[in-house]
């Protein structure tokens, strides 16, 4: 299987895509669908995401805080099943719903530590799948391209991005949850208090949800 | 020390820059003035370095190849005393000789896996740089994101891009010959039958040169 790996977004056209925020965008929308959405709507703007005031729950975040008019943040403990079963959700942030813009796929998965054995079990029938790293600002993300490296050990040769994450990923192992916290983005959400998010963020494995791009909206598909 | 990584090239502002194209521009740099050029003038294109003709030795490479009418390619086995001993040298390269436009930096210092060991004491009297990657035609490149890591070890508490590459450099250690090999940039190069380049290109602390550049050109700075 190749893997290519994309440090920072960048223009992609591919069948198969990987968009990865760990904090928090691809967290939130998974938890969303974990707890029993119907469906989560990315969109890059505030204002696009007014157009659906009344109809969908509003959520999104700008500078990590949740946005003024708004039902909730950008927070995967927000989403809970009492608050989003049954619903539609609308969700901007400031890195990773903008980044689908830029990604021409057939397919697109959305990866978050805690679904990440669930993606990875549904990535294996796939040849080759592109990662797109949010980052932050056209900046890498420590937390985004880790990530990126645990997709990235699925490619037995794998090529130069690729090749770093594989490594970082498999120097970090067991402990994502330490390596995450020395990150920028963490580093802000600790001062805002935003910890029990980071530990939900950094948690491996505890959905098994796997959130798929279909008609401009994301949802829960079975494996 | 603080030590910033640019993982590809881009607008930097700052007193203390490392430029950063292991493959083979920066090497080339540092052996022509170990072997006693008097200086070497990086010049973005083939047009610049023909201004120089007759005055200078012309060095270059577009897609790995010697340009043709150059007096060398961009090889760091052809500067050779003999060659280059008291001269002046232009060269031109596909990536590591074009960052330099976007480096608004007081001292820009070359640094390679040869002279990296004396780069590495250069830099330990500042309290922060910018290390810049040349990468590969706006992606990054392994190598020269492996050799920022080096550097970025010297950070104590490193942020993101610097986490990560110093996270790689140790897990790579010595093995650097053996990482380089596997870069996309390194296997091309073996396509054409430079495994000698690679091989000196790979060979750690062979140099103690430090190569700054002032007015233009990189000049041999004692330690």
């Amino acid at each position: 299987m190749r893997v290519h790996v994309h440090p920072v977004p960048e223009i992609v056209e591919s069948d198969v895509c990987v968009l990865v925020d760990v904090l928090r965008a691809t967290c939130t929308i998974s938890a969303a669908l974990d707890a029993g959405a119907k469906w989560v709507r990315p969109v890059p703007t505030i204002e696009e995401a007014l157009k659906y005031r009344g109809k969908a729950i509003l959520a999104g975040e700008r500078n990590s805080k949740k946005i003024e008019g708004f039902d909730l943040g950008n927070s995967p403990l927000e989403v809970r099943p009492e608050v989003v079963g049954g619903r539609e959700i609308v969700l901007t942030t400031s890195n990773g719903t903008k980044v689908l813009e830029k990604m021409n796929c057939s397919i697109v998965v959305a990866a978050s530590f805690p679904n990440l054995p669930s993606v990875l079990s549904f990535l294996k029938r796939y040849e080759a799948v592109h990662v797109v790293c949010a980052g932050d600002g056209g900046r890498m993300s420590l937390e985004d391209f880790l990530l990126a490296g645990f997709i990235a050990r699925m490619d037995e040769d794998p090529r130069d991005e690729a090749r770093i994450a594989a490594a970082y990923a498999s120097l970090v192992g067991r402990k994502v949850k330490d390596e995450v916290m020395r990150s920028s983005h963490a580093r802000e959400l600790l001062s805002l208090g935003y910890l029990k998010d980071l530990e939900f963020c950094t948690s491996m494995g505890t959905m098994s949800v796997v959130p798929i791009l279909e008609d401009g909206v994301f949802k829960a598909v079975g494996l």
